[in-house]
C-alpha cells in the first residue's frame, strides 16, 4: 500500500523544485553573499521540505493509517505509531 | 564583510550532499518507497540543512557580529538584531 | 469522544510538574541566574510541554480518529485534517 | 554580568501568564475537554515560552556577548559558543 502513489507527480515537482533550491544556496556561497541571506534561504528551503513532510504524513494518516484501521485492528497500531513516531522526528529536526 | 568566506568549501560539500539527499527523495518517490521511510528521509535531510543553517549562524556571530560591536557600537545592534530574526525564522521553520 | 479519558491523572501530573518548572524559572528571573541557564531550563520546559502534546495527539490517532474511521468515513477525514493541522502548530512553534 | 536584570519585571509578568496557561491547561484536562483543543493550547504555552526564550537570546546577545567582546576576545567566542549552544537546543525541542 503507498499512499501516495497518485500524487507522486506532485512530490517529484516539489523535490525538484526543492533540488534547484539546495542548487542555488552552493551558487550563493560561491558568490559570497552575506551569511543572514543565505540563513534566510535555508530556512525557506527548510519549509518547502517540511511541506512535502507534511504532505507525507497526510497520505500516511489518510491511506495507510486508514486502511489498516478498516481491515484490521492490531495493523491500525502499528501504522498509527509509525504516524507518531515520524511527528517526532519531524519535531526534533 | 562575508563571515564564512574561508569555510566556503566546506559549505559547499554540505549542500552538494544535500543536493545528492533531495536527488534520493526523488528516486524514493519514483519507486513508491513507503511514505514513512521517505518521511524519515525528509526528516534527515531537514537535519543536515539545519546544520548548514546553524553553520551560517555561528559564523555570523563569530565574524559580523564581532567586528560590528568591536566598530561600532550601532551597527553592533543591527547585526544583533538580524541574529535573531534569522533565529526566529529557524524555528518557525 | 474523549480519548484521553483514562489517561487524565497522567496528563495532569505531568502539568503539575510543569506548573512547578514554570515557577522555577520565575525564581531563577527574581535570583538573577545567569540567562544561559534560565534558556536551558526554557528548553527543557519546552520539551516537557512538547511531550504532553505528543500523549494528545497519540489519544486523538488512537481514539478520535479510529473511532471515527470505524465509525464513518467521511468524519475519519475530518479527524485526520484535525491531526494533520495540530502537527503543523506543534512544528510552526 | 546579568543582561536581563533591567527587564525581569517583563520576564516574571510573562512567566505568571504562561503558569495560569498551564493551570488552565489542567482545567481542560479535569472538564475531559476534546483533546484537539487541549493540544491547540498546549502549541500557544509552547509559543509562550519561547518568546521568553527569544528574550533570553537577546539579551545574552546584546549584553553578555557584547560586554565579552568589548572587554576580551576569548570571552567573546565562550559567550557566543553558549549563544550556539542554547539555539540547538531550542531548535532540538
Amino acid at each position: 500500500m503507498r499512499g501516495y502513489t497518485m500524487k507522486s507527480a506532485d512530490y517529484l515537482r516539489r523535490l525538484r523544485r526543492i533540488e534547484g533550491q539546495v542548487r542555488g544556496l552552493q551558487r550563493m556561497i560561491e558568490e559570497d553573499v552575506y551569511c543572514i541571506d543565505v540563513l534566510t534561504q535555508v530556512a525557506a528551503v527548510t519549509k518547502s521540505l517540511q511541506g512535502v513532510g507534511m504532505g507525507l504524513l497526510d497520505e500516511h494518516l489518510r491511506h495507510c493509517v486508514r486502511a489498516a484501521i478498516a481491515d484490521d485492528g492490531v495493523e491500525g497500531d502499528e501504522k498509527i505509531d509509525e504516524a507518531l513516531k515520524a511527528v517526532e522526528r519531524l519535531l526534533r529536526t
